[in-house]
């Protein structure tokens, strides 16, 4: 278990595991105890064969012909992802993406809390985004020692990125998941993840013309 | 060539090589004329090896020691991921996630034009959002076909999801991004792409755990 469990799961299996985990918050909801591959994989929209080899990953854990306790491997995916612990979410930009990320639905599962959010622009700081005041980016470091930040969520202009990441990595926060539009230089230590969501919409247009 | 033109690109391939054209755009703006991989890759953040294989893909286009010419490498890409094309988005949802879409600097790349947003709430219906009129939900049909829309993208909750995706697909609309965060079932022939993105929160977490 301990040679399986030092592995670096591959990145798709991870966010697959995400999958499974709303899967198997949905089928406990429902009074499920127990649940078998096929199931799960039906439940989480995947591959039942591509499901068994993530859960693979993880030792082997469902038993032939019992299958899933649902309870334990949603903890047992819980920990392997690290969801046991408190993630602290800082925002920076409070314009309408990052207003939409406060408030969206998917950030507040369990493990992630939104504990601040910064911009700015004057106008902006002082108002009111859910239950949390818009404070002002020259407070950041503050902010981040305060709510003990450990996930920050780049939701600023491209040109804001770069100086907001190295700022983030002498303050310690190491994960930083960025909206910018941008290739970023990032710091010894940080896992950034980008999203860019024009790249979604041109693999679209790729997949259409596709005859 | 045919034969090669007639290949599926990797998916990861597709995402780089739209990152390839944002930093081809980007040495022209500079008037830079011609390039070499290595200062593409740097541009693009990417490593030079990958660069040429995905280039490679594209059939031999670069030339050994004289490299590539910007404006015919950025041509022979778009025409590749089908950005040639007129793209007419809607999005379908006007809550803060749908309006920071619709203003998203990397959603009015070239190609893609916004042109219609629809919510179902009546306080929402009627708003402006841009330059746009945010238009009644129960328009859906009507606007698709004003507006020739041939992308459209998802912006509301989960419940809502389903029901457009089989309308979307009535009506000819094949190319959908989906912001729900709800695995969906998908009609015969069309392109269904999910952002989900407390998938990366939940990455960020894993890597953040890791020794």
């Amino acid at each position: 278990m301990s040679e399986l469990e030092a592995k670096v799961l591959p990145e798709a299996t991870v966010a697959r595991l995400t999958q499974y985990l709303r899967a198997l918050n949905a089928l406990e909801s429902r009074g499920m105890e127990r649940t078998s591959s096929g199931v799960l994989a039906k439940e989480a929209g995947v591959n039942p064969a591509i499901l068994r080899k993530d859960l693979s990953w993880l030792g082997s854990y469902g038993t032939r012909g019992v299958g899933y306790v649902v309870r334990e491997l949603s903890e047992h995916i819980n920990n392997t992802l690290g969801l046991n612990r408190d993630w602290r979410v800082l925002i920076l930009g409070a314009g309408n993406l990052g207003r939409a990320l406060s408030g969206y639905a998917g950030f507040t599962t369990r493990g992630f809390k939104v504990r601040a959010i910064l911009d700015v622009s004057p106008d902006l700081v002082g108002t009111d985004v859910g239950n949390l005041h818009v404070e002002s980016r020259s407070d950041l470091a503050e902010v981040v020692r305060r709510e003990e930040i450990n996930i920050a969520v780049l939701a600023v202009p491209g040109d804001a990125a770069q100086d907001l990441i190295y700022e983030l990595g002498e303050l310690g926060v190491n994960s930083v998941l960025s909206f910018a539009p941008k290739p970023l230089v990032v710091p010894r230590g940080m896992n950034l993840r980008r999203v860019d969501l024009s790249t979604e919409l041109q693999i679209l247009a790729y997949l259409a013309v596709q005859p």
